[in-house]
């Protein structure tokens, strides 16, 4: 494929001047949980789509707002691009090596919050634009930006969005806004999302903290309400004991199985990164331990609040406690059938005091491993990265991938420059610069052939 | 008892000299939680006690120093008086309506941090024992001060400083270093004090916060093994389920339950203090309350803590977890045993990985109800505040009591100018100036009529 040489060339001449752009993009703080800095970063983002003659426009909703962008190409074809320029907060700001929003380079990498999840992604592939607009004056497809604030909160208004907007989104294939590669460097095609059903529990006991001499004996707690109400969502054997919860669970197919026996075994790199000494449910490895990881629904405590943090000790007892909890779901499962079942469980187990507010949801989504778009991304991998890509039917992660395939009917694929010490949502978040020459690259090559 | 005329009038006549004298106490800071002005303020108490004539010593433990002070009386009797110069922290400091280390007087009140909590109750009690020496010459009986610097931090160090004192501090009957009136102006007799095992629980189940979306399938939550650990200690039910636990309760007697019975109700009084709808257990108010706020043991969770606490959702499985966990005690439950039947009960029920911090404890200590030396202090009372003092048998907090009840074999009596709005742990700390002349009046009663 010699000739892709000149754009190849364009990508690696040029690499600095888009990791600037990167830089610029990654300073703006942008966090959805704290509303930070959203508007500052959509204008952004509008004013890196206008530099390569997008017609961009920045859309309210009744969150933050989206950025769409689009751009007439040769064919008829229309390529659908969806990125978020929201971020996860930044805590625990301690344990960065480098301020988060100040992006550093350093050996061959770039720290910062967002620059791999996914700030990246899209200058990435605007520099995969230039490329081609530099050496040949046009693109080959029209192609649509769809950036959102959310992604990071559960993307609460992007269903909405896509439903108001199905023409002006209408496409014939969809690249999402993450992908990557794995452990052994090998890039990955992620073809389906899990859901997400996210809550949080909060119990308010008294109007205040009490002594915990007088409140110990008489008063009702709120960090013991909250955590039996918690432990009667899931035992240690980890099945979920909300009735019904496992009712709509679409089990994996044999071609399922199939493609996840494929991959390689995953257990003793987990062990190493996450300093784990096993797994959970009896798990040691292979394609079970691989299939559990993405078939299976779950409930995961994100997060614990209540009373005294602070060193030593405090003789109080809270009148306030709350938990962050985050299910994640499997086809056919639908986060609001099973936010009414979360309440019905805790007010049958007695524990109507418990208050849940609904941070977000989406429900699971797959595109078929055999649509011809996925042999484009796949076939045009293996000369970028010297390996073929390996394909994996669901991933454990949820994003609102179920309105681009359900309501506009795409397929959907994942590339990108995600490596596994990326450190996505954690303090010291990275991109390997190489991995980023190497998407660029590979965004290049599936334009031009999906435009034939 | 007119014969208490003139050294009632001497109370009367030099309060502002003693008022002078607490004032420039209090704006000595002496917080223990920080170790701050701590041999500051150990010197003044020296100081003050020695201007009475007091053989003081400045005596080193391993962590505030303890101040001893002796004066020799007419008769063979002793009586040693328990007090505490440190003080808690001031904070939230904005809260306060003048600065908690310069005193000010407003409305018959003083205010400023450790006014009430106590170090009025040693420049009161040493009011009292000016009004004698100033118009007898001598004290009744020998006097012995042990003032000690770490009351606010769980007295880590009391209890062996008495038990290699003992001698130092033999005596007949011992003055606890708080008291008051209720909130319908009674005296009130608290004759004992539960005990406590304060206990951080803390889980580390990888190196690595790690992405929900993989966490929560297959690597161990921290958050969900503490919160498991814990709905393993007691269940909704309120029965702690630690085997053994309630192994060395003493019930309470029949004469406990007659004197509970003879208080007056706290049910409405709580509820509205604290906004509670109910009361645990089914409680309802009347003798069966009040037993079960002092006479039954308790498990607290004063704090939790784990993972992404912030606004909005962050999909985050944490890596670790902790809970502060006090467990207030009975007589004769003994905090080493409870920390070694917790840690059994947490290892039989799979929770080894659960690490326990014992952050302090002792155990509980109750004096006679019909011990003579109560009777003094009792029937002396009457005089003074126009009401009988009332006899609690036990109160629900904790404190360093039992060495002074078990190792040197004394009653204990409580006496004092607490009230219930005194604001002690709290901004605007406060004390009444007219129940600081009452509690030097009764004083001088119980010196005279112990000496007898």
């Amino acid at each position: 494929m010699s000739n892709y040489d000149k754009l190849d060339s364009y990508i690696d001449k040029n690499l600095d001047k888009s990791l600037e752009e990167l830089k610029r993009y990654v300073s703006q703080p942008s966090i959805s949980a704290q509303n930070l800095g959203l508007k500052e970063c959509a204008a952004i983002v509008k004013e890196m789509l206008e530099r390569r003659g997008f017609k961009a426009q920045v859309m309210a909703t009744d969150g933050a707002p989206v950025v769409f962008g689009e751009r007439k190409g040769k064919s008829d074809k229309t390529l659908l691009i969806y990125n978020h320029y929201d971020v996860q907060p930044p805590e625990p700001l301690e344990l960065w090596e480098s301020p988060p929003f100040e992006p550093q380079i350093r050996n061959g990498k770039m720290y910062g919050r967002g620059v791999s999840d996914d700030k990246s992604h899209l200058t990435s592939r605007l520099h995969a634009i230039d490329a081609i607009l530099k050496n040949e004056g046009d693109l080959p497809c029209n192609i649509k930006f769809i950036v959102e604030g959310e992604e990071e909160t559960s993307s609460v208004h992007l269903h909405g969005f896509i439903k108001e907007n199905l023409a002006l989104l209408k496409a014939d294939a969809c690249i999402w806004e993450f992908g990557g590669v794995d452990h052994r460097d090998k890039p990955m095609q992620y073809l389906g999302l899990r859901g997400i059903c996210y809550v949080e529990l909060s119990v308010t006991s008294l109007e205040t903290d009490v002594h915990s001499g007088l409140g110990g004996s008489i008063l009702p707690n709120a960090a013991w309400r909250l955590t039996w109400a918690l432990a009667s969502l899931k035992g240690v054997d980890e099945r979920i004991r909300i009735p019904g919860f496992y009712d709509d669970v679409v089990p994996p197919s044999a071609r399922d199985r199939e493609l996840m026996d494929a991959l390689p075994d995953v257990a003793d790199e987990y062990k190493t990164r996450y300093g784990a000494k096993g797994f959970i449910k009896g798990l040691t490895g292979g394609t079970d331990l691989k299939m559990e990881e993405v078939f299976v629904p779950t409930c995961t405590i994100c997060g614990l609040t209540s009373g005294y943090q602070g060193p030593g000790s405090k003789t109080v007892q809270p009148a306030f406690a709350s938990a962050k909890v985050d299910f994640r779901l499997v086809p056919n499962q639908k986060p609001e059938d099973i936010l009414k079942k979360l309440r019905a469980h805790l007010d049958a187990e007695g524990f109507s005091d418990v208050k849940i507010d609904f941070l977000g949801g989406e429900p699971a989504a797959r595109t078929n491993p055999d649509d011809p778009f996925v042999k484009i991304v796949v076939d045009t991998a293996e000369e970028i990265y010297d390996a073929k890509m390996e394909i994996v039917p669901m991933i454990g992660g949820s994003g609102p991938s179920y309105p681009f395939v359900h309501d506009l009917g795409l397929p959907v694929v994942t590339m990108g420059l995600g490596y596994p010490d990326t450190k996505a949502h954690a303090p010291n978040e990275n991109i390997r610069i190489d991995l980023y020459v190497q998407h660029a690259k590979h965004m290049v090559r599936v334009m031009k052939e999906f435009s034939k």
